[in-house]
């Protein structure tokens, strides 16, 4: 069962209390095909510019993410985010951003991607997650991720979107600028209202929140005492809940509270080291090992 | 087995977004005291000016909190606090304080209680506590609150009471203040090696965090849709695992965790009403119901 994901692939400089890394490997997309393949296969649709490093295409290969739908725009450039978490670890301050690509029109997915039946639509304007979930007669299960610039600017498509999705996937910022409310948990039920099944809000370092008709559960973040670089912890959270969702197919509380710290301990891997190299060297076992480790923790 | 907690007793005026309540019961012993007594008897250890209304010795009553340790000055003016939550419903602001009574000698230890071997020191100043601590010569366990006043200007008294202590609790800034490092579970295991055996860490709406030498567990708050007044949640936390913590009678994993857990659900009574009146109309039924109820949330 292949997951379709569509977000950002770029370039990224960033810098931590660790050091600074210039031009390495980031983007949602990016971070969550990882994640979520540790799991099940996933179909990656995104776009890059004939600038793009040889060695970002490299990072997909030997996982099971099938790069038919990454398209490299000839006559256009990578998109590229500098951020620093020199002043708060939990929040990235953006030095510079470069749209490039992605201010242009979206990726094309494949015609061999057409049947997916489990589709992320990670953070970029609704009105392309909406035409992209246009695009696929078959999903069974969608869930997206949003931002505070399409809250603000682009919140009709916003809401048209949540009216169509399954599950919203946002941070606890976002949650309380999309309904005024400052308690997380009202806030999701508000979300609730606007459309979707189920709302995660995600609390970076303080964990996640799940509010669905039925349930509310929290659950803390891992505890790491190393953090290095937190890039991609959100687009990772959200990789590993979907991926072990797929692998379940079923929406039951168990099934989403696993998948919730499934996330939690995906991302953990991912703050361990910079750009990709704490999932990439993660194993599907040390992944279980770290989970069944969680739950236990979780459990008195 | 009775506990023995000595602090403040004051009274507060507190604004949070819900209103704002003048002169009401305040303090951290009597948070305490009031938590634990679902618990286990309790001897309150603490002192009011005479100006203390009649009403404040009245919530005592009917619960099992022994009051001969609670001394009324003549010529002295009772604790007061005025704070704010307005801004922010995780952090006070302290509007107005007078220490009056508590700028004085300690409270008299009554013979009665010199036996006592459960003793929790809730805030105060350092060589209070441990003058208080050296006048128990049985104490089986022992576990002390602080805050930033006392880390920046008393740290030696501090640092001496961290040799004599089994336990420290005390919130996420003040673990930062007290050691250096920003990472909480870092900073917990820096507290360690000043000498007590466990530190748990306070995070408000975030939940908490213990350290031990063989542990580390996260447990978020209890997810609560409605938050009147946070004043008294820390103590009421403390008051709630010391409690329980008395009537197992030892230290190990489980009864930590358990514990751990018990505090949260018992501060979730403390903060959906102003001052003591969450906390006053819980029942230990309705404890134990809530406290099943988060400890199945949180297995998966």
């Amino acid at each position: 069962m292949s997951l379709l994901v569509t977000g950002s692939i770029g370039i990224d400089t960033v810098e931590t209390p660790f050091g600074t890394r210039p031009d390495v490997i980031g983007g949602s997309a990016v971070y969550f095909s990882h994640a979520a393949s540790f799991f099940t296969p996933v179909r990656l649709v995104g776009v890059v510019g004939e600038d793009c490093p040889k060695n970002l295409l490299d990072a997909f290969k030997g996982r099971s993410i099938n790069t038919a739908g990454l398209e490299i725009r000839k006559g256009s450039k990578t998109f590229r985010w500098h951020g620093s978490y020199l002043k708060d670890m939990n929040e990235a301050v953006t030095v510079e951003v470069d749209l490039n690509v992605l201010a242009e029109r979206a990726a094309k997915i494949p015609q061999e991607f057409l049947d997916s039946q489990y589709v992320f639509l990670a953070n970029t304007h609704p009105a392309l997650q909406l035409e992209t979930l246009g695009k696929l007669p078959k999903v069974k299960l969608s869930v997206a991720d949003t931002m505070n610039l399409w809250i603000q600017t682009e919140r009709q498509h916003l809401e048209k979107l949540l009216t169509k999705i399954d599950g919203l996937v946002l941070n606890d910022g976002e949650a309380r600028l999309l309904t005024g409310q400052k308690n997380l948990i009202v806030a999701a039920r508000e979300v609730l209202k606007m459309g979707p099944k189920f709302v995660v809000i995600k609390k970076g370092e303080h964990g996640c929140l799940l509010v669905s008709k039925n349930d509310t559960f929290v659950l803390p973040a891992y505890p790491a005492d190393k953090v290095v670089d937190p890039t991609g912890a959100g687009d990772s959270f959200a990789g590993g809940m979907m991926g072990y969702l797929v692998t379940q197919g079923s929406l039951t509380s168990a099934t989403l509270k696993r998948a919730l710290a499934f996330g939690t301990v995906v991302a953990s891997f991912t703050i361990s080291d910079f750009s990709l190299a704490g999932l990439s060297f993660a194993t599907r076992e040390q992944i279980d090992q770290r989970w069944e480790q969680f739950k236990s923790a979780m459990s008195f």
